[in-house]
């Protein structure tokens, strides 16, 4: 553990109508004995305590019409005042996002950088939406995971805060192992192979029982290349622009 | 309930090293009610019960070097045959989909058209990888999430599954809300309002308050234009491709 006592350790709120849902998932395997051992932490804020009435409403119709329900401006507002503190208000150092549809698509560039700061703020949305006015006064990041529709901010949650707690040190034995993967260095990974070396008739390629470095990683290199051309249109020429403009240099 | 007796509901099948993380958020809110209805079903299949002597080992190291282990391709065939019966050997009829950051980014269509199948089985991916062969020989759909790292594909299983059960029959008790958000027709959605009228001197745009609906619904129309033509110029730009192409017909 290298982490200095001297710096807070760092910290996902999430606000949420389903604090029971968490950490879940987030408490198994690598992610979850980083959490016990306090190298992350994780705090709920349940979005009904700051609902309205004794049924503690936090929803209400649409205004012009349309089916569902929306977040009400002032209990988001409520339940973010609660836990913004002054030296969150960096958006830099403390980013506040809210999982919707509508948002950008995550993209691990956002999980780097969002591993740097001291923690983030999360507003899990459900039903119809988020009151449009709370989301731009707070300045909310709208992230969304990709382009298919949860149920709620939830399962976004989840996975927003495993991809940036795997970034940091110490959660993962191996600090080689995120070097090497997918989307670190925009091509997708090369396929994998293990024992038993003929399986079913079918052996594994002979150039990764040559145990030439050199050239295992020079086929690795191509079979990436390969199946990220295949696979990810978008990512090969993204790549390959990217390795014109290094060669121009 | 319109669903027949006779038609046995949508089964997600997950193999996982985890079956103790299901249903976790997909026994929350409606999803998780609509499975105590029997409307969908869930079953997990525990790849540890597959592994190999007294440790039960699933993994070994990557042939040809590198760190992280690699699921063994004899015993996620052992789970896979445990599993699939030949009524799922077609495909269409019930995917077979594993989760890795390999794969295409999963997308609304593939929702919609796993919500069709009778059922999908999905293999959650750890650490390194999956045998290269074991994916081939079983024509795995290789699906990711998107662009960004999970510590494993469960909580990525979850958000497939999710998405999936919501487009079931009677899941969700608005069938309206279906058709008009975010993806569902290749624009996001317009920005929600809700009560209070003027929050923190922040009025609701008049138009959504005139009762005049056609001149709402185009200023509905109009916002999500907008907000797709910012946020995700690659929509956009097929959102327009397909309003062309059916101008010119």
């Amino acid at each position: 553990m290298t982490q200095p006592t001297s710096v807070a350790p760092w910290c996902a709120k999430v606000i949420t109508l389903f604090p029971e849902l968490f950490p879940g998932p987030l408490a198994a395997s690598r992610v979850g004995k980083a959490l016990q051992a306090g190298l992350w932490q994780l705090e709920t804020i349940n979005l009904r305590n700051f609902g309205h009435g004794i049924h503690r409403l936090v929803d209400d119709r649409p205004l012009g019409g349309g089916p569902g329900m929306v977040f009400r401006p002032d209990v988001v507002a409520s339940a973010l005042d609660s836990t913004l503190s002054d030296r969150q208000d960096d958006r830099n150092l403390w980013p506040l996002i809210c999982l919707t549809p509508r948002g950008r698509p995550l993209h691990q560039n956002d999980v780097h950088q969002w591993s740097q700061a001291r923690g983030v703020t999360l507003l899990c949305g459900r039903f119809e939406g988020i009151d449009e006015r709370v989301i731009q006064k707070y300045r909310f990041d709208e992230v969304s995971l990709g382009d298919f529709v949860l149920s709620g901010g939830e399962i976004a949650a989840y996975a927003l805060i495993d991809s940036v707690v795997r970034l940091i040190p110490d959660v993962l034995g191996n600090a080689e192992s995120l070097k090497e993967e997918s989307h670190s260095k925009s091509l997708l990974e090369w396929p994998q192979y293990t024992r038993p070396r003929v399986w079913q008739g079918l052996p594994v390629p002979d150039i990764l029982l040559s145990g030439h470095h050199t050239e295992i990683a020079k086929w690795r290199e191509l079979e990436a290349q390969r199946a990220t051309q295949r696979r990810r249109p978008d990512l090969w020429q993204a790549y390959q622009a990217d390795s014109e403009a290094s060669t121009d240099k």
